[in-house]
């Protein structure tokens, strides 16, 4: 074990606790001067919950030492996206409009954590109702990357990747409906699980589609992710389930014999970063070293994919926004990209929206059929690594395209789908910025995925990189 | 036993059939002279399967001879509402746009029919596209109703409805998104269900709305409504279990001992004519009578369901229309009305469309609620009795409205909710026309609705009344 808990894994950080080589509160207090020391460089949180977070320890300090252990993350800081509703303790969404709401229950997810005995250290900083991203909020700050202060993290769960990439507590959950926990882990070099939609519950989250949000965890590690995901998903799987596929197999040098991993022969490779490609193509090469198969699939709608799901989402969006009476009513309360967003989704007309549903099925069934052959897709997580604050366009070998357009469009697909994708780190830019790979899976099997992840991760070093 | 086999019940008809007193054959010809000598007049009918209802009567003649008996059903003559799939039998849907379309297969409903050994006449005459109330189709001609030819017969099942009141055929299905059921069959003093959402399917039948769309059936009276249930269903309920429902307590004295019967407070006796009010508070006192306690029940957001549903329902058939490339590429081959909804569903925004859906859910929790105090709710199917043919408005006390907004704000709620109704007659107005009673039952759960008002057509004389 390394000595800077910063940096231990989940389980590392459970083992010392349980057998109180080290108490929760240490690990608390250490948390938050690390927050102290770098979140006013970073920005990553909108509300630091210090006092409850030593109290939250201190009574499992009590409980452990009682002999009352709840399971590894008995004890573990971990941090929530504040649109995720916390009892008593405010929850912006990073918006103006909910700048003092404190909601008087806790989000099905967290409460899970609560059980589970996890300490919450914050909330972290979000793009404003996590509809953008970028994480430049114009209520609260931009976080910025700890990779480079001067670039984004990704959004919109951009201040839990950025915390948790900076050593800032153990993992957090997030929400992805275009890519929001995917696009902000790749570009902070963490892993991020964009499960199964329904898998994790969206209830008491502050929605922003309903029918692509999805919530999941995100940590610095794939052993950590599924960890996380074992205790806050909400379907019936026994105790544990996911730790224990990443079991079977791994370490071991045929680790993917007998895997069939997807290569998708249209769309995902048509325009990114010639060095996010090498990164991925070298992921696939080391795939191959441990045993698995590479075959190209197709998924001939993934294409057709962006323009419904985008209709869909500024639908859904516009009706939550304009029942709650925030929008048009308070439109001058909102950055200006979001309140764009919402005029836009204003003029989506029902017969668009419905058509768009079609689509959504269309894609399905190209996915679905390709995971009939493999057992996952590769594919980038974004077309480029992280730009800086405020640049609006990217260039992609000789062509110009928006930040938001190159992230959403190689994101939006799994939302549309709701079928899982996980982001892990797998190489860096000669600008020293992390690269992440997706791993796409067929629903409802995230213990696959996770299984591939993990052995990808057990044979390369990414993941043990941190920023200075 | 009466003579005139075109007013038998199907009961009384397949008993006749199965003990060989009479052959389908004879059954079928009987129905055709019908339609030969009244369809002229009636216009029911888009079109007559005359060779093909001979061939089948054949064929269940032989198999019953054999003593192969297929059930109440087998050799029965039925006709289905002309927007019903039926494999090698044209149909229109009462457009111009389908006018020479011969499906590939049969609707799952007529195939559940065929299976039975039921024997098809014809199809019937419908308002173009089922969208609209009148069936005065501008393709096929208006049909009228036997009771005052001068009169509607409602719509958009108005063929079905018509056919069965003047003693064609015994059974109908037809297809009912705001009332197309209930209404023609009030109209024509016939009985009609219209089942929870799901009971019936509508795979393939040319869809109006897909979220409001319900298919049911039309006879001469609620034991033959429940024989057809019983036989189009897609639930797994027993063989039997709708007809066996009936027997329980009908014709006792006290056939309603026990029942909660609720009378809606509000909406749906808000602006109805003085003889239809009388014809449903005498029928209430029939079920006092029989033992019934008559509770008021308070449905507060029924009101607000109008002009949510009718959102939906344009914005649901406006997509089917575009996405079949049939509107607006061929408007001009709709009837006037039928293309102004249309256009009007064009501009329906998704917003709207989403917070419909949320109306949706209130109007259902309030149907809930008072089903958690009453075993059914009485009320009109429809304030007026049938107009006359063109008329656009009508006169209710001292209010005028127009006839399609009067008989579909009675309706739509059961629709929008995907709760069972059904309508039996229930009196005459001093003109001679029938007036229809609906009865509102809890999803699901139509065995008790069809014992309810099976109860009360077995005290009343209204269902044995036919035209001249």
């Amino acid at each position: 074990m390394r000595d800077e808990p910063a940096f231990w894994t989940i389980a590392e950080a459970a083992a010392r606790l349980r057998q109180r080589k080290l108490s929760p509160v240490e690990l608390a207090q250490d948390a938050l001067a690390r927050i102290e020391e770098l979140n006013p460089q970073l920005n990553a949180f909108i509300t630091v919950t210090a006092e409850r977070a030593l109290r939250d320890a201190q009574i499992a300090e009590r409980e452990i030492r009682k002999g009352r252990y709840r399971g590894a993350l008995h004890g573990i800081p971990i941090s929530l996206k504040d649109n995720i509703w916390t009892r008593g303790v405010r929850t912006t969404a990073g918006s103006k409009i909910l700048r003092e709401f404190i909601p008087p229950a806790d989000a099905d997810a967290a409460n899970r954590l609560w059980k589970a005995g996890a300490v919450l250290i914050g909330k972290t900083n979000l793009h404003e109702f996590a509809y953008g991203i970028t994480t430049e909020n114009p209520h609260y700050g931009a976080t910025r990357n700890p990779w480079d202060t001067s670039r984004i993290p990704g959004g919109s769960s951009g201040g839990a990747a950025a915390s948790l990439a900076a050593g800032i507590g153990f993992g957090s959950v997030g929400t992805d409906t275009g890519g929001s926990i995917r696009i902000p882990s790749a570009f902070c070099g963490i892993a991020g699980l964009k499960p199964t939609f329904g898998r994790v519950s969206c209830g008491g989250i502050v929605p922003l589609a309903a029918t692509l949000d999805h919530a999941g965890p995100l940590a610095r590690n794939v052993a950590d992710v599924a960890m996380l995901l074992d205790f806050i998903k909400q379907t019936d799987e026994p105790e544990g389930h996911f730790q224990r596929a990443l079991r079977r197999r791994a370490k071991t040098k045929k680790a993917c014999a007998k895997l069939r991993l997807g290569w998708p022969r249209d769309y995902f490779f048509a325009s990114v970063d010639e060095e996010v490609k090498h990164s991925i193509e070298r992921a696939a090469g080391q795939f191959e070293k441990m045993g698995a198969r590479l075959i190209e699939v197709s998924l001939p709608h993934v294409e057709d994919a962006t323009e419904p799901s985008t209709q869909i989402a500024l639908a859904e969006a516009r009706e939550y926004h304009e029942s709650q009476g925030y929008f048009p009513a308070r439109a001058e309360d909102y950055g200006e990209d979001v309140r764009k967003r919402l005029e836009m989704g204003g003029a989506v007309r029902a017969v668009d929206y419905l058509k768009a549903q079609e689509v959504r099925e269309r894609v399905r069934e190209d996915f679905r059929a390709a995971f009939g052959q493999v057992d996952g897709i590769i594919a980038p997580t974004t077309p480029i690594a992280a730009p800086h604050l405020g640049e609006q366009t990217v260039h992609i070998g000789s062509k110009t395209e928006s930040v938001r357009g190159a992230l959403v469009r190689m994101n939006r697909p799994a939302n549309f789908t709701g079928f899982p994708v996980i982001s892990v780190p797998c190489g860096f830019t000669r600008d020293g910025l992390p690269i992440g790979m997706a791993l796409h899976g067929p629903e409802w099997d995230e213990a696959k995925l996770l299984r591939i992840a993990y052995a990808y991760e057990q044979a390369t070093e990414w993941h043990l990189r941190h920023p200075e």
